[in-house]
C-alpha cells in the first residue's frame, strides 16, 4: 500500500491557507467503483449479504457484521465503542459502511487496502467477533452446507469456499451499500431548489471556513485517491483547542499505533460526512455527542476556528442534506445450522 | 390465566395409550388469531418489526428482539442458550418466533398469556436486554425522536408512545411470522403428491408412535385452546430414560421455577415442530444437537418407547416437510439515536 500522508497534508493546509477556493459540488456516482478482481453479480452481493448478516462465524455465534454496522440504521452501532464476543468492548468507534466503498482505503487509520481486505479483520479480532483465525471462521461457514450452492453461484464449480471468496462476496455486498440521491446530491446535479437557503449557506460556510479542504469529493472524504492509498490528516492539528483535552482526542495516535511509524503518530484516515444525522456519538473515540458539538470540535482542532452560533447551525443543516436515501432492502435466508456448530 | 394440565395431560396419555387414532391432518391457516383488542394493520407491523430489530433498547444497545430470535434463519439463535447484554448466557434455549402466533401462551413454561404480555418479558431480564424498567425501555423509545410518527401512525394522536403500544406493535408484527405453504401444508389442503413416500411413512410413524398425541394440531403444538391456556405436558415422563440423565433434561423443573406450585413440576409447554431443521440444537436446555437425536429422546422420554433407525429417519423426513416457505421480508429502516443516548 501506497501512502502519501505528507502531501495530502500539505494540499489540506495549503487549501485552508488559500481560503477554501470554491469546491466544486458533485453528486455521489450511482454506482460504487468496482476492482476488476471482483466484478460485482447478483449473486455474489446476495451472498455477501448473508455473510453480512451472520452471526455464525463469530466465536460465541452472536455477533455479525450487522451487530457494529447495523445497515438498518446509519450503518454503524449508535455507541461511543461497539461490543464484541464475551460484552469486550472496542477501541475506536465503529465507522458507517454506508458508503465506505466509495473510500481508498478503510478502517480509521486506513490500513486495510481494499474492502475485500477489511472484511477479514473483524472476524479474527478478539474483542470483536473473535475466531482463533480465519480457517477457523471459513470451517463454521463449510459446515453450514446451505452455504455451498451460493458460493458455487457467486464463483463457480470447485473449492470455492474460501476465505478470498467471502471476502468478494462481501466487498460485493458493501458496494450496494450506497446513498446518492440526498438533497445535497440532487442539489449537485442542478436542482438548484433541494437545498434550503440556511443549507446553502451551510454549504457556503462548510466552503470558506475551510471544511472543504480534507471534506473533499462526492463522498466528503477527500480526493480520489488510487485504490489502497488512504487520505489521511493529522487530528488534532491544534493541540492547544481546548476540546482535544476535554474530549481526549490525542490518547489515541491513530495509524501509529498499527504502523509504530513516527510519521504515522496522530494520522487518520478522512471519514465521511455522509449521515451523520444517523451515526452519533461521533469522533474516533465516540466522545462527541451532537452533530453542532462535532462541528464546533472539528473547527477548533483542526482550523483553529472558533465559530459562531450561526456558522454552526447553518453547517448542521448542510451536513443534514447529505443524508440517505438509503436502498431498500431485503432480509437475506441464512442457511441452517447444524446443532453442534456452537457447542 | 386459566390452566388446565391436568386435563391436558390425561388428553395426551389417553390419546396415547388408544394407540394414537389416526389425527386429522391440517394446513397451517394463512393468518394467525388476532385478538380483537389489537387487530393488525400495515402501520402496527411495520413499527413491530422496527421494534424487533432495534437493539437501543437493552442495556448495552447491542441486544434487539431480533438477537436471540433470527428471523433471517430460524427464528431462535443456534445456540444451546442465549447470550444477553454483557455476554451472560440465558437458562434456557430460546424458541423460534415462527408460528409462535399460533401458541395459546408464550415462553417454554406458557407463563405469558398473549405475544403482547411476551414481548415485555426479555426487555427487563437482566441476562437478556437487561434494561432496568419498562418505563426505562419507553424512555429510550421516546427519546428516538424518529419513533414518534410511526406510533402515531400505528396508534393514533396523543400519548401513544407507551410500553402497551409497544407490546402490541410487536406482537402484530410476530403475527406475520408463520410458515404456511410448507410440503406438508401442500399435503393436508390435498395436494397428496407433496410428500415424498418416505414422508407419508414419516407421517404415519409420527401418528403411529404416538408423537401426534401431543403435537396435534395445525401448528403440531397442541389443540386449539383458548388464549392464555398453554397445552401444558409433562417432560420427561418416563424418567427412567437414560437420555433423562445425559441430556440433564430433569434438571430444570419447567413451570414450576415460574410458579412455584408443585403440580407444575416439569410441566412445559408444548412446542411447535415447524421448521426443526432451521432450530437446532434442542430441548429447553438445547442438549439435543441432532433432529434423530430428538425424536429418540422424545420417543423414550415421553412415550417409552425406543424406534427402529428406519422409524426414526422417517420420523425425521416428515418432520422437514414441516419447513417453511418463510416470507420475504423488507429490512425495516430505524430512526437515527441521539448521540447520548447509550454514553
Amino acid at each position: 500500500m501506497k501512502v502519501i500522508p505528507i502531501v495530502a497534508l500539505t494540499l489540506g493546509l495549503l487549501a485552508t491557507a488559500a481560503g477554501a477556493t470554491e469546491p466544486t459540488w458533485r453528486a455521489l456516482p450511482a454506482r460504487a467503483p468496482e476492482p476488476a478482481s471482483n466484478p460485482s453479480t447478483p449473486a455474489k452481493v446476495e451472498l455477501g449479504k448473508m455473510l453480512f448478516f451472520d452471526p455464525r462465524f463469530s466465536e460465541t455465534g452472536t455477533v455479525s457484521c450487522a451487530s457494529c454496522h447495523n445497515v438498518m440504521e446509519g450503518g454503524d452501532d449508535h455507541r461511543p465503542v461497539s461490543i464484541g464476543v464475551h460484552g469486550q468492548k472496542g477501541g475506536r468507534s465503529a465507522p458507517t459502511v454506508w458508503n465506505a466503498a466509495f473510500l481508498s482505503a478503510q478502517f480509521w487509520d486506513g490500513r486495510a487496502a481494499t474492502l475485500e481486505d477489511q472484511a477479514k479483520g473483524p472476524v479474527v479480532n478478539p474483542v470483536e467477533m473473535g475466531m482463533k483465525d480465519l480457517p477457523a471462521a471459513m470451517d463454521r461457514i463449510r459446515r453450514i452446507d446451505g452455504y455451498r450452492p451460493h458460493f458455487t453461484d457467486a464463483f463457480g464449480a470447485g473449492d470455492v469456499v474460501t476465505i478470498e471468496n467471502a471476502a468478494k462476496a462481501l466487498a460485493a455486498y458493501e458496494r450496494t451499500l450506497i446513498t446518492p440521491g440526498s438533497a445535497y446530491d440532487r442539489y449537485a446535479a442542478g436542482e438548484h431548489s433541494a437545498l434550503s437557503p440556511k443549507q446553502l449557506s451551510g454549504l457556503r460556510a462548510f466552503a470558506s471556513v475551510g471544511c472543504a479542504a480534507c471534506h473533499q469529493g462526492p463522498n466528503f472524504s477527500g480526493p480520489e485517491l488510487p485504490g489502497g492509498t488512504p487520505f489521511l490528516m493529522k487530528f488534532p492539528t491544534f493541540t492547544s483547542s481546548p476540546y482535544v483535552a476535554s474530549y481526549n482526542l490525542a490518547a489515541d495516535q491513530g495509524r501509529f499505533e498499527s504502523t509504530g511509524r513516527d510519521a504515522d503518530r496522530h494520522l487518520w484516515r478522512v471519514p465521511t460526512l455522509r449521515n451523520l444525522v444517523y451515526t452519533a456519538p461521533y469522533m474516533h473515540n465516540g466522545s462527541v455527542k451532537t452533530l453542532p458539538d462535532a462541528v464546533r470540535v472539528m473547527a477548533s482542532a483542526q482550523l483553529n476556528r472558533t465559530l459562531s452560533d450561526a456558522e454552526v447551525t447553518d453547517i448542521v443543516a448542510f451536513l443534514e442534506a447529505l443524508t440517505g436515501p438509503f436502498p431498500d432492502q431485503m432480509m437475506p435466508r441464512l442457511p441452517p445450522t447444524p446443532g453442534d456448530l456452537l457447542l
